[in-house]
């Protein structure tokens, strides 16, 4: 960004900036799922993290479109939102004792993760319809939709299953 | 947080945390409108935010009741994932130099900041009733219900007229 002069000029320019923005969050996403994996104790939430991780890689595959039919160069750009809301999962995470309430504390981070995604590919939708790029819309759609159903699982989950072990 | 201790050992602990956290974001929300409201240029996005400012109000109000009926000390933590939505939210706000491409990118952040709202009190909620916590799942519950309205709102007020004005 720049020091002197706004970077953000048109609302096309908003829009690549919002989309290197997600492209950022899915990469650290992807990078922090691991973790998660490692830390769940319970089989269908581990299983679950591990689909998702796979989703995610095929997410990113689909920025990746995104930029190039726009003929926008490949990158991320800082995210302080989703490193704020992966670092809190992480400093969560680390103070719980119990393997069965710290599987209800991974749903909720892996929830917060969802609707960070939801709300930004929301936005991106809607901008990308009103820039008649409809060729990216449905590429972010295919995302969209994936969250979705991966924020729904995680909640079915969590009310079937987890959060009565974890009490 | 201890340096050397799991702090969080039962789900109850776990569930005092998400509260504090939430309470921490609220408060943090409520210093941060007054902002968005100077800078909003369509008149309805300002006086949707002075609305979401009374709101937000009320809403610590009814976690002061909640942490009063759990009989625990009304109090933050600090919350990395609200802070880095902020600190975004901004960033942004700051690259972009036209009136119009700025109301399409506060409404964004806005959006973002609800869905973060919206996923903890869905986690609290769903907490609350497995605890039997019935009295502080109707508060949140209420919380919620707003939280879900403002977005509602900021969508319909982006696609009937900001994106159209922005683009």
């Amino acid at each position: 960004m720049g020091l002197f002069t706004k970077d953000i000029q048109t609302f096309d320019d908003l829009f690549v900036h919002t989309l290197k923005d997600i492209y950022y969050a899915e990469n650290q996403i992807a990078k922090n799922l691991p973790d998660m994996i490692s830390k769940a104790a319970d089989p269908t939430l581990k299983q679950g993290f591990e689909t998702h991780l796979k989703e995610t890689k095929e997410q990113i595959r689909r920025l990746e479109q995104v930029f190039q039919l726009l003929g926008v160069e490949t990158e991320g750009v800082d995210c302080p939102a989703i490193d704020g809301i992966l670092k809190e999962a992480n400093d969560v995470a680390g103070e719980v004792a119990d393997k069965q309430v710290l599987d209800a504390a991974l749903i909720a981070a892996a929830q917060a993760v969802e609707h960070y995604e939801i709300t930004r590919y929301g936005t991106l939708i809607a901008w990308a319809k009103q820039l008649g790029l409809h060729d990216c819309a449905t590429l972010l759609e295919a995302n969209l939709k994936e969250e979705k159903a991966t924020d729904e699982k995680l909640n079915k989950l969590a009310l079937t299953n987890v959060n009565r072990k974890a009490a």
